[in-house]
């Protein structure tokens, strides 16, 4: 006997933005699992039962969807997003990997999806037009110094940079740190771009200059996106157009 | 009179992984542009030309389509996987700026799409699942000495590096400095992920241990994800999974 697991991304947020593929497998499970509100982005129907489960559970989340595989239901773990970028493919991984060998035969597939970063970028522009790197603000799942250690380098290294998770009632000081190491090491003002709840009735994007940048300008549901030193800004009528350019002069 | 333009990704080749949004833009369109390959994606019908050009002419595709949105036609220039990751919306960006102040009121929309590393990195399983990097290894645009200090810093940062454009037949020695860079600097056999034409029917995915790595395991159609310190595989009969845990110890 083997299971088979789907691990799909719902995009950031609009209908419009879930590939057909990621469609078609809701079309055909049995169950959905995932946290609260992204299952919530699932219709019910005969047939279907749905699995809504609270954060910060990603691993037993993973193992009720693994063991509902093993006994031949078709199970989908639903992510916002993309399930590879800070999201339920790595849960379900670690999972696979601490459970019985039977699940590694699983016939398990990774559906990709709009990740928040694409999408506001999109929205704002072509800000990761060129290198860039992905951060995960958020130290719960590891120490702060690392975190720290990733901005300093990132900054050297002249990326893009996109964050996830920047700010929680939880955590309200890391934003405020991560503004301070910015605005120390790049001493410039490069676009930042605050674009909440993307794609979603309540979209707001917002362009700040990096000096001017508060922490209150985040929350939980904003992805925030720095610029590299050649992060340009398109002045117009309403708001800015922000893109990096492909060339970097010798 | 003020006129509209679309630069959508088409994802890295299945049809399966088009968001909804961007095929309804294309089914309004009057002129689709882009590089040839990508436009032969476009099925044509009547009302629609397609104008398909070469690589290495993106600026003066993206004057192209602006001058046609300024006549008011529907143009939708398109890109493979996201067109704002090493794609079109960055050119269209600079042809913008460098353009008539009118350039500017138009209604410019960029709808995301499947960027290639997030779908390669789906098909391998989840290495890009902690904090990570894109770079592109061309050096057309930007000078080697840029590209050799960023893969430096981000070794350091213990980023997952995801590598656009890792190799081709003008460059054969970048992608071989990048390996001796990197075998240099992790010095462990982390495992780096060679990712073929994913999601067409040539897909290839490898997986192999960094000090095993060679230059010919990659070409302009590969995607290379190299992890950090802390991605894992997990071994089974196939192709193993790959994936980078959410935690990090302190």
């Amino acid at each position: 006997m083997s299971g088979s697991i789907v691990i799909a991304g719902l995009g950031p947020g609009s209908e419009t933005q879930v590939t057909p593929e990621v469609t078609a497998a809701l079309a055909q499970a049995t169950d959905v699992v995932g946290y609260i509100p992204y299952v919530a982005r699932v219709a019910p129907r005969r047939g279907l039962t749905l699995h809504p489960s609270d954060n910060r559970v990603e691993l037993d989340r993973s193992r009720l969807a693994l063991e509902m595989a093993a006994e031949g239901r078709r199970v989908v773990v639903v992510s916002s997003g993309d399930p590879g970028v800070f999201a339920m493919a790595s849960a379900v991984f670690e999972a696979v990997e601490a459970g019985p060998l039977t699940w590694r035969a699983f016939d398990i597939r990774v559906l990709p999806g709009i990740t928040a970063m694409l999408a506001a970028a999109a929205r704002a522009g072509a800000p990761l037009g060129h290198d860039f790197c992905a951060i995960n603000l958020s130290d719960n799942l590891k120490p702060w110094s690392l975190i720290e250690k990733r901005l300093r380098l990132a900054a050297e290294a002249d990326f893009a940079m996109a964050f996830y998770n920047p700010r929680s009632k939880s955590r309200p000081e890391g934003f405020a740190k991560t503004l301070e190491i910015l605005k120390t090491i790049c001493a410039d003002a490069r676009p930042v771009i605050f674009a909440r709840a993307v794609s979603t009735p309540e979209e707001e994007i917002r362009v700040v200059c990096l000096p001017d940048c508060t922490v209150e300008m985040a929350d939980m549901r904003t992805m925030v996106i720095v610029g590299s030193s050649t992060t340009r800004i398109i002045a117009r009528d309403g708001t800015p157009i922000v893109y990096t350019p492909r060339s970097v002069p010798a």
